[in-house]
C-alpha cells in the first residue's frame, strides 16, 4: 500500500463508519417500537443501549466482507444489528455492579445507572434474544440454511466457549497470575470471538463455504488480538473524555494485560505487526478490500 | 375420558416425566463438559442450574407433541434441552438479588447463592446462548428451515415480547394496580410464552405448517394460564418443602394475582375449566394425545 493511499483509505473508512452508524441506528429504531404497556421501560432501556454511541466496528466488518460477495445491503445491516445486539447486551451485563461496576459507557451513564439493575439485567437478556430473532427473519435472507449458519456462529460467540467464557476468565483473574498465553486465550474469547463472528457472518451471508472462510478466520484472529492490545494501550495512554468510559482500570486492578506482560513499546509493535499480517491475508481480494484494510489500521489507531 | 382411564393416564405421565428427566439430564451432561481452563467455574454453574431438579414439563410438552408426528426422539430431546436452557437462564436471572432475590430453587441454593452474582449473570447468559447453539446443530434435524423456525419461536418467547417483557411488567407491578386483564397479559408473557413455544416447537419439528398449529396454540394458551393460576394457588396453599422454593411471596409483596383478583375458589374453578378446554382442543388426536391430556391435568394438580 502506497503512502498516498492512506489518507484516501481513511476518508473512505470515516464515510463508511458514519454511513453504517446511521443505518444501524435506523434499523434498531424500527426493530424496537416502544409498546403501550408497562414493559415499555424494558424497550426504552434496550433502545438506550442499542441506539447511538457505538462505533459499529463489528457491523462494518460484517458489511464490508458481505459487500465483497455482492450481498444485499439490507441483509447485511440486519445481521449487523444482530451482532450489535449481542455486543450491547454483553456491555450492559459486564457493566453491572456485580461485574465490572462501571458508571459510564459511550460517554453516558451505564444502563443500570440510567435505569436500575433489574432493568439492566432484563434489557441485556432481551437484546440477547433479539439478536437471534433478527437473524431468522426473512429480511436477512430467504435461504434458511444461511439463517441457521448465522445463528450458530453468533450463539457460539456469545456463549461459554466465547464471550461469557472470556468474561468468566476475566472475573476469576484476581489472584491468578495469568501469563501471555492465558491472557491471549481470555481475550480471544472475550473480545475476539464476536469480532471473528462478525467477519465470518459476512462470509456466510456471501455463501462462502467453510473451507473458503479460512483466510477470513485468520484475518479476524489477527485484528481481534490487535484490537485488544490497542484497548490495553488505550487504558494506559488514552483520554477518558474521548474514550467515553473509565480508563486506567487495569493498573488499578493489578490485572495482567498485553501491556503489563509485554511492555508498552513491544505491545505497540505487536499490534502493528498483527495489523500488517491481517492486511496481507486480504491480498487475494486486491483493491476491493481497501475498506477492510483501513479497518484493520483503524482498530489499532483509534482513540476510543 | 372415562373415570377408570385417569389412574392409567397418571401412571403414563409419571413414567414419561421420569424418562424425560433422565434424558434431558444426560443430554445436558454431554453438551456441557467442564473445560480445563478458568472458565470451568462458568460451566459448573451452568450444569448446577441445568441438570437435576427441574420437572421438565416443557420438554415433555414438546416431545409429546413431536411424538404425535413421528419425530425422532433425539431431535425432540435436543430441542427440549434448548427450551430448558432458556427456562434455566430465566430462573437464574429472576432469582438475582436485584430481581426477586430468592435463596432457594428446586430445593437447593440459587446459583448466585451457591456461586456468586457475577457467575450467576454469566451462567444465565451462557445458557441463553447455548439454547440457540443447540437448535442449529445437525442433531436436531437436517432441515435448516425447521432449525430457523425453532430459533424464531424460542427467541420470541425469551425476548421483550415474551419472558423478559413479562418479568419487566412484574418488576414494575409495585404501586401499579393491575387488573385481571393486565395480570393475564403479564402471565401470558412471563410464563405462557415459553410453554406455548414448547408446544409449537414440537409441531414445528413435526413439520406442521403454521395453519395446522392453530389448535396447538389454543391448547398452549389454555394450559399456560391454568399453569399460572395453579402457581398462584400453590403460593397460597402449597408446602414450601415440597415446592423447593419460598412461598407466600405474592401476599407478602401485596401483588395482584389470579387468586387475589378472583378469590381462591373461583381461581381454582377457572384453572379446572381451562384444563377441560385444553383437553377438548386435542379431540382430533384421539387416544394418541392421552399424555398431553394427562399433562394438562397435572399442570393444575401438581404440588410443586
Amino acid at each position: 500500500m502506497s503512502v498516498t493511499a492512506i489518507p484516501d483509505a481513511r476518508a473512505e473508512l470515516k464515510e463508511a463508519l458514519e454511513r453504517i452508524q446511521s443505518e444501524i441506528d435506523s434499523a434498531f429504531d424500527a426493530l424496537l417500537p416502544v409498546p403501550e404497556d408497562t414493559s415499555a421501560r424494558l424497550v426504552e432501556a434496550m433502545r438506550y443501549a442499542a441506539i447511538g454511541g457505538g462505533k459499529r466496528v463489528r457491523p462494518l466488518l460484517l458489511a464490508a466482507v458481505a459487500d465483497l460477495y455482492g450481498v444485499d445491503r439490507t441483509a447485511a445491516i440486519h445481521a449487523g444489528c444482530a451482532v450489535e445486539a449481542i455486543h450491547a447486551y454483553s456491555l450492559i451485563h459486564d457493566d453491572l455492579p456485580c461485574m465490572d461496576d462501571d458508571d459510564l459507557r459511550h460517554g453516558k451513564p451505564t444502563v443500570h445507572r440510567a435505569f436500575d439493575e433489574a432493568t439492566a439485567v432484563l434489557a441485556g437478556d432481551a437484546l440477547h434474544a433479539l439478536a437471534f430473532d433478527i437473524l431468522v427473519r426473512p429480511e436477512i435472507t430467504g435461504d434458511p440454511f444461511v439463517r441457521a449458519e448465522l445463528v450458530g456462529a453468533l450463539a457460539r460467540a456469545s456463549g461459554h466457549e466465547g464471550m461469557a467464557g472470556g468474561q468468566m476468565m476475566d472475573m476469576v483473574a484476581d489472584g491468578q497470575d495469568y501469563d501471555l498465553r492465558q491472557v491471549t486465550r481470555l481475550q480471544q474469547l472475550k473480545t475476539g470471538a464476536l469480532l471473528a463472528a462478525s467477519v465470518e457472518m459476512g462470509a456466510i451471508l456471501g455463501r462462502v463455504a467453510p473451507e473458503g472462510r479460512v483466510h477470513w478466520r485468520a484475518y479476524a484472529r489477527d485484528i481481534g488480538l490487535a484490537f485488544q492490545i490497542a484497548d490495553d494501550l488505550l487504558d494506559v495512554e488514552g483520554d477518558p473524555a474521548k474514550a467515553g468510559k473509565a480508563l486506567r482500570k487495569d493498573e488499578r486492578q493489578g490485572k495482567a494485560t498485553f501491556v503489563t506482560l509485554m511492555g508498552l513499546e513491544p505491545a505497540r509493535e505487536q499490534a502493528r505487526m498483527l495489523t500488517e499480517q491481517a492486511i496481507a491475508r486480504l491480498a487475494s481480494h486486491g483493491e476491493d478490500a481497501s475498506l477492510l484494510k483501513a479497518l484493520a489500521r483503524y482498530i489499532v489507531e483509534r482513540d476510543r
